[in-house]
């Protein structure tokens, strides 16, 4: 998506350690019309697949995935990351390691927001190693939902998780995928 | 509001602790055409404010500030509760008390997302005592910023937060405010 690569060149900066820093854009301050033209892009991929609900991890991917479930007019759940005192009841639970927080967190959703009639459309902000949507693949399968692919905003190709989530049969679109950020220079997959 | 009035009466449930669990229309599952509407009625107060800016705090504030950022189409921020590798440069941060969490967490807004232009209307899911408010509204101030007023889903009006704020000044326009909630039965404002 040309919009989203041309922000990110202008606004990204390259971190140690191989982070992307788009908090001016993504992840910390949104822009606003940036954003509703990338929920815009990832609805013409999904709208006709049925999507009953977009499953999220808070809180970098609730913008994204609250924007395309306006657009899908469908509700959206977001994976806590701890079971905090407003959470009851049982749920579905599993480990995910944060790149960019690097932390293993174990994610959290309750067990009466997700089930076998769910058609999942998986969204987030980052996919890295693919850590966070593998998880919620998993909770989804657990729950006997169907997942009908995930919408990333950025990938980062380099680390591969894309990719490995592709090779097993589930239909990830990323807005933008980095190949290299070598030297801090940004380089996108051209044949996405 | 009627609409959210209704649905936390029918789906909201009040746990050990006077803590109000509306995880599956609000705060974990979002509602989307709840979600929608309550972005409207706040937009309908602050349209014509010259927002600038909505600021909230991550995770479950961000789903209501994205709505409204999107309907008065200007940029949402969300304050952090740690200072994650994506974040760089000098902040802005206040401690708060997080009712629901129980644990005090220290908010950061990099200082590069809120300036002396901005005219900023706060957003968040839930007011109780009051601390994320103030705490966001003190970061406000430091920046230099003018905070127009707060837009709340559900205000807890008997832990006295909201009411101290207005007592301050603050505009803080509620959606919901509950009064009480003895014996589990929810009971809610008439004359906001």
């Amino acid at each position: 998506m040309e919009l989203l690569e041309r922000a990110i060149s202008e606004k990204g900066t390259v971190l140690p350690g191989n982070v992307l820093k788009v908090g001016s854009i993504i992840n910390n301050q949104i822009d606003i019309s940036l954003m509703c033209a990338m929920a815009d892009e990832a609805c013409s991929r999904f709208k006709d697949k049925g999507v009953t609900k977009v499953l999220t991890v808070e809180a970098s991917g609730i913008a994204f995935a609250v924007l395309i479930a306006e657009r899908l007019k469908v509700d959206a759940v977001f994976a806590k990351k701890s079971k905090t005192s407003n959470v009851e009841g049982e749920v579905y639970s599993a480990r995910c390691y944060s790149y960019t927080h690097r932390k293993e967190n174990t994610l959290i959703i309750p067990k009466e927001y997700l089930g076998s009639a769910d058609n999942v459309l998986i969204a987030d902000d980052f996919l890295a190693n693919g850590e966070a949507v593998s998880a919620l693949l998993d909770m989804a399968n657990r729950a006997g939902a169907r997942v009908v692919g995930a919408a990333i905003a950025v990938e980062k190709g380099f680390q591969g998780g894309g990719d490995r989530l592709r090779a097993k049969g589930l239909e990830v679109f990323s807005l933008a995928v980095i190949d290299s950020m070598d030297g801090g220079k940004i380089v996108f997959r051209k044949d996405k």
